[in-house]
């Protein structure tokens, strides 16, 4: 069942490694079969070493329950879903606990966009959740979601695919799986070259006119970076 | 003679140098048999490269003495056999010299707890122990042990496996050896993080209940992460 | 056609994946033959994995039109143009989104010269260009070159063989495609020192006399470094 | 000709790349016959790829001529041979730009001594020498070896075996090459770390009897460390 899917969530978990964007176990990426209406994400607090393709979990995108797999899911899933189900264009999903998007995360700040190496793929800042309330803890993985999705609101989830987690870490998403990891490779390096821009200068900014710019590089109907397809 | 011991000893050892922990000799683990009060420990000033497990050194729980092995066990031996006495429940200690828990260490400051990261595995901030009184010096590594023991009192040392000695550097603890050595590497990383999030926001905090909800994922009568054993 | 000179360029190219400089396709080599007028530069979005060195595309200097090559050469092309135009002794160019360097850039600032590390091989500061007019971004790419040759009026360019692209990144050239990227390691890690000796000390500086003495040591009738030839 | 120390030198510059200390040819050690009064050192500009132990230049003592060696010797030959001389107890020296070494040497300020990584090998701050006259730099390398001679004067160069030359960078120095290196790579270290303490804790110090204490269990009649010999 949907074996194409499971090799290339594995493969794009493997990645996360690959990357250095995860320890241990600290990261899960999911993808999704909009058409079958089912998501492929990694099995909870399974180490990488010993990971097969063959782990990764099905769970059914309308009731969250588990549709194969001997394994639990993610115990992030609920976050995943939440997501999915607001954001119906994205296709893979990651989760990490890369040092620098951790580290703004905690320091409960959105990273502002000020060079084009963060335009070139999110057009505004990489937003940072707001705290929960004790109610939304309830259901934590769940609310997790919830509070992306609110914070979005105004926001195109396309054009800027990833978030910070308040006191957590980051979420990226895209096309599907290894493009939302493509994205997590980048806004852990953008984290980090802010912190060291904003140590450098406390008063870094950037003309919105260059955001546009190069935003449009790569995006939209007049992109010319790259090959033609 | 405890054979068995030694070989994760010296695994563990061995996987300090893994996680990028140590250089040189600058970190050393031990581990327990609480049923015959045996420690067994690295030993003193042994390159990593030329290691082998039967160097580990067998000392005696209660007297400090050397029961089998023929080199000197680790300087920092009184240390352990301190801390193995007062956290009975304890089975293996990891001390190094990390970049950035060295660092927090030598500023005199706790880790604040301001992530799930964090909160995943240490419940408290990641205390700093008191300066050392002049007197305290003679035996410098058995007093070691007891400022982080009187540091602890107030502190669950299950539920926060981790110090840090002033001007020193860290010591961390678990269930065994390996558990230890786990618990090192996420006080290094969190060590980091938080470094970069005061650069970023001097201001940062975390809600408490948002500490209690990460840290009982994971710990206690409903954690939820993982597979179910 | 210039299979020698393809061979270095993609060559090059490689060396900023080995020197940590580039991560995914974030860079590109070119180089040059004076002689025929034709510039030899990386194809536009292709992966360093897959790139061959029959991959790399030859452009005409005068006219920028693709003169061999299947490929889209380098959306960044037009700036290497306006430089190998404006600064006839340089034989390649680098551009790379290297961390530290591109750090710098997002904020704005000249690197300072404040050590012989720096002043082995720039003489000056690093300078930053200005912002781009909202005229200036109808034609990005070749507006960059521009920005930066009015920016070294009055600096020499053979001396100081690097520039910041504000809010953007490093490009660096040379004698030839090595020496830009040889130019292109040193500029990272002369950003990364500076950043540090400036959190060190924020009144840090050096004395110009120094930097005379250091830059002659390498460059100039009466150098003495290396070995003769 | 000393075959032996040749090889032992030569090892030594490659355990540089090896510790990450040094990229390109930045970085050089060598060390001494004293009763030969023979000194072997790296060539000048030569790369650590193709360099061999064959290529190690001899340089006498007290005249500084090459006494045997195809190539130039290490451009910085002079600064050694002045510590030589004036350092009667030292068998090994090493120069290299490692970067948070380099940093603090670029922000002019001693490395304090504010942890017992630090003061397990270098019992005071490792001091930074003043800015050179511009008479000085006429013979800059020899002068380099000047200032550090008048820095230590009041410092036992045993006991804190390296130095800051300021805007340049770290030298360090022990009983034999491969004890020159341990110390260079302690240095870097303590570098960094200490840049982090300060970053974290404006305020950061350290109790000076710690200093002695952890300084004489690895040094001196009482030392307690490692394994007897």
């Amino acid at each position: 069942m949907l074996e194409e899917l499971k090799e290339k969530v594995f493969k794009a978990n493997l990645d996360l490694v690959k990357h250095n964007l995860v320890i241990f176990t600290w990261g899960n990426v999911s993808g999704i079969d909009r058409e079958k209406g089912l998501v492929v994400i990694k099995p909870s607090g399974v180490s990488y070493d010993e990971m097969k393709a063959s782990d990764m979990v099905v769970v059914d995108l309308a009731t969250g329950k588990v549709v194969e797999g001997d394994l639990n899911p993610s115990s992030d899933t609920p976050t995943h879903l939440v997501l999915y189900r607001a954001f119906p264009e994205i296709g893979g999903i990651v989760h990490t606990h890369s040092t620098y998007a951790t580290a703004w995360a905690q320091a409960g700040k959105d990273i502002p966009n000020i060079g084009t190496t963060h335009a070139d793929y999110f057009h505004d800042a990489i937003p940072c959740t707001k705290d929960m309330t004790e109610n939304q803890m309830g259901e934590y993985e769940k609310e997790t979601g919830n509070v992306i999705v609110e914070r979005f609101k105004g926001i195109n989830y396309v054009h800027t695919p990833g978030v910070l987690v308040k006191n957590h870490g980051p979420l990226s998403w895209g096309t599907d799986p290894d493009n939302a990891v493509y994205n997590a490779v980048v806004m852990e390096e953008v984290a980090k070259m802010a912190f060291v821009s904003f140590m450098v200068n406390p008063d870094t900014t950037m003309n919105p006119l260059l955001v546009e710019k190069h935003f449009s590089r790569k995006h939209g109907p007049n992109a010319y970076y790259g090959q033609k397809k």
